[in-house]
């Protein structure tokens, strides 16, 4: 089944807004067995959704639309696409009624072009909108399956999730397993792997980088999933061995997610005294539910001063070596693991720019260290890029250094 | 001029990673006077990349492709828009030895497939690679102009930034200025802003919902700058009447630089006392280059230990009323002031989730506090969603709310 995303809306086009809908989709159908080919955004013009349609209704099997569902004058995908194809639009009594009960329930006066989400395609089905007022709409019509979505994400994901997939699963069986690397590059890798590529008609093996990572994707498609399994298997087995060093985990768990179940498993607290990265460390650490089983504070020691006050860095070796140097890193760890309630701590300090760089401390000098109650290992990184990439950068390899850091506590 | 921006790749296609590319690109045109309508994202497939092509060639005058310029096998943008433009592929010395020499630099051996990244269309320019290895490529043929760039938003911004615009500016003059609003729905200030649409054929005024907020865009485009100027300041100042106390800034400032703008002005120094954002709140406000002259330093106190260790905070307080109260984050907040460096703190404690939730205090419970030397403000919410959206949500009302109170002091 050949699948086409299209995101409706000017916002996308003129790039006010990430589309991270088409990206959410398109993993999702993966998962399903779905393979999407074209991703398209097109702005809140007639002729062109209508052209961008009838193109996609050409070349698609399942076309899965975003936006242009809400109550405003450029809400006009269900108009167009019924247009296409020759359906009518008619009134839902009961939709009418879920909508208007909303705004009551929410104490709000319903606007009158909010009667509009209420009209649908003949022949269609609602999709319930359990967040907004948009309802979703589900087309089957010779052999294509047309899914109308509202825009914001939030409604989005939750509308796919319970009402989507129960109606486009499919009967055959797909597995994708990733492995996740790091510290080595595309090329080198794709050229290491290319012997494995298209040794088996059910299995592709695609590498894709990401910032300052690899995944290596194994995506088997057939029809005995028991077999698929084992051959799966068989091709981690093969990559393991030859990338063992730079793996770090896989089916894309985030570095900082296979930090914190090595913490829970050793049962260690963690706490982190930043500077250049003001906050972005604990922060990615604290998206996790269940954190507080691991993280117990930090430290967001920007100043000099609060590097003294906050973590007892001696005044002396600030002067000495700066605030950017191993020293103070050191110093910045051991002060945070004074806290009785801390087993482990991570430091960082450097220069995430733009300004404050010289000829022998240039902008993206890093300085980490990691210390338990039996030592202190300092890491120095040179980071390449602007503020953002530096920090983004910094954060990353914190966690990648946390990682190998634990893996060799007994 | 019509513009389309093809991204290439099957790591956007089946949603590994977001295409950011297409919003950068997108944002960039605008400023240059340039409508994008169309965003298309397809595979590495021959014959699908090349119906793409052609159908881009047929409907956009400016076509800008990013991605598949690297060494690798499933690199063939170059190849297949040379083939549907019917021009050659030709070696470039020149080309060829930058690429060595970039290699020689780098102390490392190229690999031989690195050789095609030194061809090019024949009657194109090549665009200069600062950062990578894979060139960029500039045609002009039939009043069509097609730019191809490296995928890699690092390698394809700087490309965009230095090799492209001295390339396509226009001649005519385009003004945008936007103004972003919050606690606003949509719906409401678009019926508020209808006897504005369509005033004046020179100026467009569109409304964009994020998260959060709503953004007023005002576009101007016409051949007399000054008069655009003009005309764009009388709308500005109408909707600022209509609006404004919702507006909290213009041309898309992130809150949190509203924040620092005021606080830079006023001489004041900040300081975060988070919980349930871990961090979040510190880290967007470290993005900010500049940020040492108004952040002093952040207590992530995540366990309710550390809050009683580094706040401060009263065990029997967080007996009695809990770690989630107004109590808890007043005396949070007026902990972390006790450091003589800080003019101004912010605290927030609340209930994340997914878990911890009860009837009495449910998840996406939030209490903030802004304190300076003279009073604390307790500012309550509840936010819907999951973690990540309440976290997000929680960092934006606080940023808000500090703006607010700001604005306030004397």
């Amino acid at each position: 089944m050949k699948a086409e995303i299209i995101t409706i809306g000017t916002e996308v086009t003129t790039g006010s807004i990430l589309n991270t809908n088409s990206k959410y989709l398109a993993e999702k159908l993966l998962e399903l067995g779905i393979e999407v080919y074209y991703h398209t955004s097109v702005d809140d013009n007639i002729e062109r959704i209508k052209e961008v349609v009838d193109i996609s209704l050409n070349r698609a099997d399942l076309i899965i639309t975003t936006g242009g569902l809400g109550p405003t004058q450029d809400d006009i995908t269900k108009e167009i696409i019924s247009e296409s194809l020759g359906l009518k639009l008619i009134d839902d009594e009961e939709m009418l009624e879920i909508i208007k009960e909303r705004f009551v329930s929410l104490n709000r006066e319903m606007p009158s072009n909010n009667l509009k989400q209420a009209k649908k395609p003949e022949g269609s089905t609602f999709l319930y909108n359990r967040i907004g007022t948009a309802p979703g709409i589900f087309i089957q019509r010779d052999n294509k399956t047309i899914i109308m979505l509202p825009g914001p994400p939030i409604e989005m994901n939750r509308m796919f999730e319970d009402e989507v997939i129960p109606l486009i699963k499919q009967d055959f069986s797909i597995i994708i397993r990733s492995i996740n690397l790091m510290d080595i590059g595309e090329s080198q890798l794709e050229m290491e792997l290319k012997d494995l590529i298209n040794v088996d008609p059910e299995i592709n093996i695609a590498t894709f980088p990401k910032e300052s990572e690899v995944e290596i994707k194994i995506i088997g498609k057939g029809n005995n999933r028991k077999e698929l399994e084992i051959k799966i298997g068989h091709f981690i087995k093969i990559i393991e061995d030859r990338f063992k060093n730079y793996i770090y985990g896989y089916d894309n768990i985030p570095i900082e997610e296979v930090v914190f179940n090595i913490l829970k498993e050793k049962n260690y607290k963690i706490g982190f005294a930043e500077s250049c990265t003001g906050g972005l460390i604990s922060g990615r650490f604290s998206r996790i539910a269940g954190v507080s089983q691991v993280f117990d504070r930090s430290i967001i020691s920007y100043s000099e001063k609060s590097k003294i006050e906050e973590l007892g860095v001696n005044p002396l070796t600030i002067e000495k070596f700066g605030v950017v140097s191993e020293e103070t890193a050191i110093e910045m760890a051991k002060g945070l693991l004074n806290r009785n309630n801390i087993d482990i701590a991570l430091s960082i300090t450097g220069l995430a720019g733009p300004d404050g760089g010289t000829d022998e401390k240039p902008v993206g000098l890093v300085y980490m260290c990691i210390a338990d109650r039996k030592k202190a290992l300092p890491i120095k990184y040179n980071f390449i890029g602007n503020r953002k990439n530096i920090q983004n950068k910094a954060v990353i390899k914190a966690f990648s250094e946390l990682r190998k850091f634990l893996l060799n506590i007994d």
